[in-house]
């Protein structure tokens, strides 16, 4: 039997985690949809799919903390990053023009996060509320007269234009998805490694779970911290680091990390993203 | 004139925002939607509202780090917090019967959440994703046969009635609230307090920081680091930590962390969610 080559990722198609899908695996891979994250992780254990995406920062796609859930439970690993600018467009069927738009369509999230450009230049169009960007591409798509508020991935998919672009009222997050797999990436000479740590929930439990990284010179880029949800007494801490896991440097963290906590769970070394 | 005593949260009706609002001020506080938490922060900050709640840890109803950014900005103080379960149920309208049910609706993420129990239970319901749950809860109160999965609060706004409880397929996660004012709380001899530290990013800044906790023996109850917007060299710590800034330990705290950060905001000082 040859194994599946899919990549699974969070749907609905359009989604921000399908474009980091494509950026990661590039147009020939064939994608897998699941509706849930967990699904995502389910879909790589089984074998249904050789990789998954799924946000690991802040997104608006899905709860960020069920990908850390899946992270305590799964035996999957980390082996790729990608990160994403958040940005909504205005999104028409091909031969629409901004004058005939009467109504506007989006999940309410990002119709509230393009309010104030909304105002300015569409104080009289409907607003209609969708379960998601995609849903709305796609009525765009039907509906003349009818405009979305998508990101280009949901344009692109729909076969819509651009009546404007990048408008939502904030800069434009950057949300940071991460690539699952079965088997661990090989070091690049330019990576980071993504561990969690559980320790004593009492104070100064984390000055000591830092201290290595201090005389060791390794630099953190992410520090947070999470309550266990089956030990009141313990703390789940989710730290990136720079370095790969075969690194004597990385190594000797670990030696160090071992006698100063309760446990340690590597969950991947991989590429920095660009 | 006399000063607005309204509760600005983030809405629609039937958020969990709400039920956090209601748990903090009661059933008597009058309430003032928002559809966005930039627009929580705004309505406190002009006097259109006394106090506001928005989600400051994962939630699916907001970006919780539109939250941060509106703290780092903002001139409000957090004067207090909830944490509320984030439990969903099937709702109907009164009369119905779980026999006659053809269509669920819900939330994309809600849906998703509860995908084993609506297999087990309603494998041929035809499933409609909406908007936002309290959008759903509206349609069950209006179509018969269809049922909506939503939280406790959208279901009493709406006089629906459950057929089923707590159906979400994982233990409902816990959802933390912020309580915003324009003025300090004071001390209740059991509280805690939110400060945001900006640091270098090098290494060991972050153990210098945790340095004074540890020789003061101050327990941190959260951290967490997100990268600075402004400026790529900086890094931005969300800590919260047992203690009033009234405490003499407390202003100890600050006077040492002052000699080792680039600058500390204290966001509040709050009683301790029950």
């Amino acid at each position: 039997m040859k194994a599946s080559r899919k990549i699974a990722y969070l749907g609905p198609p359009g989604t921000f985690s399908q474009e980091a899908a494509l950026r990661q695996f590039g147009e020939d891979g064939e994608l897998l949809e699941c509706r849930a994250i967990d699904e995502v992780f389910a879909a790589v254990e089984t074998g249904q799919a050789l990789h998954g995406v799924a946000p690991i920062e802040n997104s608006t796609e899905g709860a960020v903390n069920n990908t850390q859930d899946c992270l305590i439970d799964s035996p999957l690993l980390i082996t790729g990053e990608q990160v994403v600018l958040i940005e909504h467009h205005l999104l028409a069927a091909e031969g629409a023009n901004s004058g005939q738009i009467h109504a506007i369509a989006s999940h309410p999230q990002s119709l509230a996060q393009c309010r104030r450009w909304l105002l300015a230049h569409y104080p009289d169009a409907e607003l209609r509320e969708c379960a998601s960007n995609g849903q709305a591409a796609q009525l765009a798509a039907r509906e003349s007269g009818l405009a979305a508020i998508a990101g280009a991935m949901a344009g692109r998919i729909h076969n819509l234009k651009p009546l404007a672009g990048s408008i939502q009222d904030q800069a434009g997050n950057r949300t940071r998805f991460a690539v699952l797999g079965r088997e661990a990436a090989p070091a690049t000479g330019h990576d980071k490694t993504s561990i969690l740590v559980y320790a004593e929930n009492r104070p100064g439990a984390l000055f000591r779970v830092l201290e290595p990284f201090e005389r060791l010179g390794i630099s953190l880029s992410r520090l947070e911290s999470r309550p266990s949800r089956d030990e009141k007494w313990e703390y789940i801490f989710f730290m990136d680091f720079a370095g790969h896991r075969q690194d004597s440097v990385v190594k000797e963290l670990f030696r160090r990390l071992g006698t100063r906590t309760d446990a340690v769970k590597i969950l991947g070394s991989y590429p920095v993203s660009a």
